[in-house]
């Protein structure tokens, strides 16, 4: 299509080019007018002086964010602009035409840096929205973030695996559960990939991975919850303990966080203002007692409730940063009280699980274990949370026929992208967000 | 851990090694026990002979498919067992610990060769079909496949999206349709990425690609239908017409072929006795007119509809086959008619869009289009199709801030490693299969 996109003008300096993307600013002077273009790559600074007549009668015309298709030779910028990203060239117009003209009422601003519209309504413009660089970019870590964690799973052998999102059964506790009309009975859409991956190490897999929706019917109104999101999973069988999978997903982030910070961290400082950095191995590991305890120490109420309270997470991610100068935290020994039917008891303290949870910068972002991989165990355990188990009774049949220990971790793909970008609220980083109000678009 | 894969096996030969998986096969012998050991790596021998009692006496009655873990020494096997991956070298067992033991009544058989079991029976004891190494490495091949699908797009500057697969409007016809009980409300399960993957095209990432799930409230019963499947989604930006996209779509996939060759390439052959092949470029391309002609001279009957039935898709890919020796063929200029409003009409013949399908060895895997990104004219075409204006209004929103030409295909998972891999059936391929009568597992 010969068409140069705008981080590549700096390579084609006094030859012409032909440029597509959107007007994000025009300046109208009397003897030069300019016009920021913006693309997916960057934005440039394109002029055109009243010596051509015919465009430059035109191109301020052009209402803000139309698509237009502008050619001209590639020169040094005489004047700076602090909003392009390739400040050096310009590009001096001597054709344009527009590919599509944008209302000259725009619902919500592009452009504006210090955008003060209502969170809301950005997301009925999701959009428009989404054209803001910072935006865009967050998409572009998103994508390079998920291809760094595939890229170490496949290079350590795992499958990859699309688990079933329309199900017989609920998937794990019942609540918070979508029903669907399906022909005449009902289905149910997953909650989690939980089951299915444990059912790929029934199936002799040994690792699986998988990206995908999960749903829960949620009602809340937080920052950090939806009835839609991005579930990372993996499952891993032959291990000794929930030790092994803790290990394995902190060389995974380690992985993942050293090619972010190669690809996208001068980025990410410019724009988020966070410098990102490649935690040490191996991530402080705390049981909730000593997590309690610490809180304590400090001097603050500790709640001693079986789970942390959002409260919690953040100060003991505080403690544990100036203490241990680390962004990350295993918090290991919940009770069984508060865990699922499938997670393993610990054998010297059946009070407590074989599971832990990772915080990163305050956030839970990860719940794992070593899952009950033995039956008569698994059957026990779901009897004693009075699960009904006609609906479990098809997970229980994995276990039948021979199934190695195994174990595995959830991690919240948005969770994750707002605990290391500084942000507060999923709705930032999700493309198209839902809850309880928010179906459109 | 410390555990030797049976791939592994070759290089640790005279060692001592700890193996665990699976008991595929015993023979029981007066003087000797072998044992077929079976991981996601391979198949290996194990052997006991009498002077270790204590194994001897044991090993034999571990029931098949328990898992067990097997200590012993890597020694050049004696006797060659041609069902093993791994023929020439066994373990001589000094150990074993059993991690999981099977039920001594299997309900369906792993090991055999020749299965003659239903289909049906063998998808409800699914976590035991899939232990069969043909159908593990059918996901192996699969999740290789997605990989290089991958790089492909990240290296040519994609973007990941995930796109709502909740929605609060039928996102196409309105036809098979799930229906969610949302809240107070009512929601719909996404047909498609469609309309999310032309909204990131207004948004400006120019170029998206996504894999996930897609949902069809289809009641039929071939062997290529479903009500859940894995869709495999690509839109891009600034392109002259449909030939960028199908550009686009041959390249892609000789990359993924070749990456596959190269991995899989001996497996496959002697699984599925499919020498893969990569396909020359450019792929051949016929008008749905090209095509009934061709039909027409070889003498057979032609059905003149608007689309091809799958009769005709079967007959047209022999025909190129023999003529061009390709497995693939796109077929273009189908009539308005039958093609979604969102589909661009061709400027020189408005009876036809600029839309394609891809035939790979008999069957359609791909439909693609340049998209129609008029405000205008796609109000229009969406009243001429008669569609609900209130339910795709959120749609035609967002072509009314500037929004580039475009276009894009979807791509079916399963249906392509069914015509790669010479099977006949989608059921083979899925992890977990759904339609309208199988919720379970």
């Amino acid at each position: 299509m010969g068409l140069t996109k705008i981080n590549e003008l700096k390579n084609k300096v006094g030859e012409r080019v032909v440029v597509n993307g959107w007007v994000h600013e025009t300046r109208d002077q009397s003897k030069i007018k300019f016009i920021l273009l913006r693309d997916v790559s960057g934005i440039a600074q394109a002029i055109v002086t009243d010596d051509n007549k015919a465009v430059f009668d035109n191109i301020a015309r052009v209402p803000r964010e139309s698509v237009i298709s502008v050619g001209g030779v590639v020169k040094a910028a005489k004047i700076t602009n602090k909003d392009v990203t390739e400040r050096d060239f310009e590009v001096s117009i001597d054709k344009f035409t527009v590919l599509s003209q944008a209302d000259t009422q725009l619902p919500i601003q592009v452009s504006e840096k210090n955008d003060t519209t209502d969170l809301s309504k950005r997301l009925d413009y999701r959009w428009l929205d989404l054209r803001k660089p910072r935006n865009a970019l967050i998409f572009k870590i998103q994508t390079a973030m998920e291809m760094a964690m595939r890229e170490y799973w496949v290079n350590n052998g795992f499958i990859e695996i699309h688990s079933p999102k329309l199900m017989g059964f609920a998937s794990e506790s019942g609540a918070e559960l979508f029903s669907v009309s399906y022909f005449d009975k009902e289905a149910f859409l997953a909650q989690s990939p939980q089951f299915y991956k444990q059912m790929a190490m029934a199936s002799g897999f040994e690792r699986v991975f998988e990206i995908g929706p999960v749903f829960r019917a949620n009602q809340s109104h937080t920052t950090r919850h939806d009835t839609e999101f991005t579930s990372i999973d993996v499952e891993m069988s032959f291990i000794d303990s929930h030790e092994d999978i803790m290990k394995f997903e902190e060389r995974w982030l380690v992985y993942v966080i050293e090619k972010l910070k190669d690809r996208y961290g001068k980025e990410i400082k410019e724009t988020f203002g966070v410098d990102l950095s490649v935690p040490k191995l191996p991530f402080p590991r705390l049981s909730l007692e000593e997590v309690h305890n610490m809180i304590k120490e400090t001097g603050r109420d500790v709640s001693y409730e079986e789970d942390l309270t959002p409260e919690e997470e953040r100060i003991i991610s505080k403690i544990v940063k100036e203490k241990y100068n680390h962004e990350f935290v295993f918090v290991k020994e919940f009770p069984w009280k508060i865990k699922p039917f499938y997670h393993m008891r610990d054998e010297k303290n059946p009070k407590v699980t074989k599971g832990f949870d990772l915080l990163w910068n305050g956030l839970e972002v990860t719940t794992g274990a070593q899952r009950e991989h033995r039956y008569d165990v698994l059957l026990n355990q779901a009897k004693e949370k009075g699960l009904n188990l006609g609906s479990v009774n098809f997970f229980l049949n994995f276990f039948k026929y021979g199934c190695p220990p195994h174990g595995g971790f959830g991690f919240g793909l948005t969770r994750a992208l707002i605990c290391m970008l500084n942000l507060s609220n999923v709705r930032e980083v999700t493309f198209v967000f839902r809850d309880i109000d928010r179906l459109i678009p």
